[in-house]
């Protein structure tokens, strides 16, 4: 019996009292000092085990404090398949210190090429009987405008492994209204997404009372973060833009349905890098902002 | 002095007098069947080298015959790691045979994270003075749903070594119209996307006439297409959707620009994969596969 995604998160947000998201995104430039020089061999490798051997090394600060760990693609895209091994065993590690991990690629396509982005992600293929898989992450962020067919294939695939996803709905960037605003029938665009996510929540309401097909809503728009709360009450939101990006607790708190679930707060820089390069307490700044961010998001 | 991506595509399409986008989606259980024996040792690296070895075949038998090659990046990382790095070698391949190359990874983020990804994508990055490639791609296809500020970066990293951009307009799939077809301000939401992509061509027109900045418009709406080229004649567009996906050479016409230049056409099953992996004689299947394609194509 596969438990729910969206159980999981629940369980696992009670469990550890807080709504904290961990966005790890590594840079070198912002590493601790003695990371860059332990690891500067002039090669992308030397970058990619910098990044892995810092987010190791944040887990193990504060890994056991937070319920969702979510590792940017695009960072260890950046150091080539090196980076894409750091990846791997990142989300490897964020999962044996018991959080749930949302890899935050933002993929999006069709058919079989979502098919294949939704078995790396997930669980996996299945090659003459032998399961290979590539990131195991717990959820996955995708984008719609696709449409339809973009979406159903990573569902199919997160079903069969109790993963979940999370549909970009409302981005957090301030030119994210170009297309998400435009008007049609009444509505903005993103509320069409919005809806089209609920949908396909439908029938696949866990015993939490949310779906697995999750929403990203940026905090940075809170009246809207708050009509999406209400008009969608089984949809579970990612929500970035806190700290660094501008957003406060009060710009958060109508994410949440009454009983503290249904949101997860993402902050990365504010979290990995509340220090400057070469300050030597950076690991007690890293454990005071996620102590910081974790009391004011008690569940 | 940088050679504009439009210019350099140009001068590849008029010099291999055809449009023929030569798409590399590798399917394991498509591959010929001396592949999967030689390759299948139970692991992800083995399905990885597969991929690399049909594809770099491929390239012998046809790359001195099309103008562009397009590697599909959801089938390489789901081969992890080791699919990456042979993405890595499949992209410097189709260079040396003389081809364009459009990395076909529908990325779409903001901010340092685009740029991330750009970075990756194209030119690298400079650390320390030394240049780090990871992609090298000439082109990038990026979803345009987080806004303005989700393709200016790519613009910038783009411009900054004479590569370019497929923005996502109108895809081919049969669910594209979810969002896409939403009607604001009386019409469609990706004709609103296509004049985002227009006005980033503004004082960036290359000597051919076009952009630097494309779109990807699907051959299954041919209507859509013949109305998209009028009213941007200065945007290339990648057309996807020939072939396997059901568009004849009717439906792209209407693609390109009275001199022939203006879209490539892109097939990928039709042309790498027609045969049953047992034919024998599958490189002489898609030699007459891409021979046909070039031949309706003719620029």
């Amino acid at each position: 019996m596969i438990t729910a995604f969206a159980d999981r998160l629940s369980e696992v947000v009670r469990r550890r009292g807080n709504a904290v998201c961990l966005g790890l995104d590594p840079r070198w430039e912002l590493l601790p000092r003695s990371f860059q020089e332990r690891y500067d061999d002039g090669s992308l490798t030397g970058v990619a085990s910098a990044f892995e051997a810092f987010c190791r090394r944040v887990l193990e600060l504060v890994g056991d404090a937070i319920p969702v760990v979510k590792p940017q693609a695009a960072f260890f895209e950046w150091c080539g398949p090196d980076g894409m091994r750091a990846l791997q065993n990142v989300l490897r590690v964020a999962q044996e210190c018991g959080a749930i991990t949302i890899l935050d690629a933002k993929r999006g396509d069709i058919a079989s090429t979502a098919v294949a982005y939704a078995e790396a992600s997930f669980a996996g293929a299945v090659l003459a009987g032998q399961t290979h898989r590539v990131w195991n992450a717990d959820a996955l962020t995708i984008n719609p405008y696709l449409g339809a067919d973009a979406i159903e294939p990573f569902i199919q695939e997160a079903r069969r492994s109790g993963r979940g996803l999370f549909v970009l709905v409302r981005t957090s960037n301030p030119g994210a209204g170009l297309f998400q605003d435009l008007r049609c029938d009444g509505e903005p665009v993103y509320v069409h997404v919005a809806r089209a996510v609920a949908v396909c929540n439908q029938g696949h309401v866990a015993q939490c009372g949310f779906g697995d097909v999750g929403a990203v809503v940026g905090a940075t728009h809170p009246e809207e973060l708050a009509t999406l709360r209400q008009s969608f009450p089984e949809v579970w939101f990612l929500v970035p833009g806190y700290g660094a990006q501008g957003a406060g607790i009060d710009a958060v708190r109508p994410a949440f349905r009454g009983d503290g679930l249904g949101a997860v707060v993402n902050s990365s820089r504010g979290l990995t890098f509340p220090f400057r390069p070469d300050d030597p307490d950076w690991e007690q700044r890293i454990r005071d902002a996620v102590a910081a961010m974790t009391a004011v998001l008690r569940v």
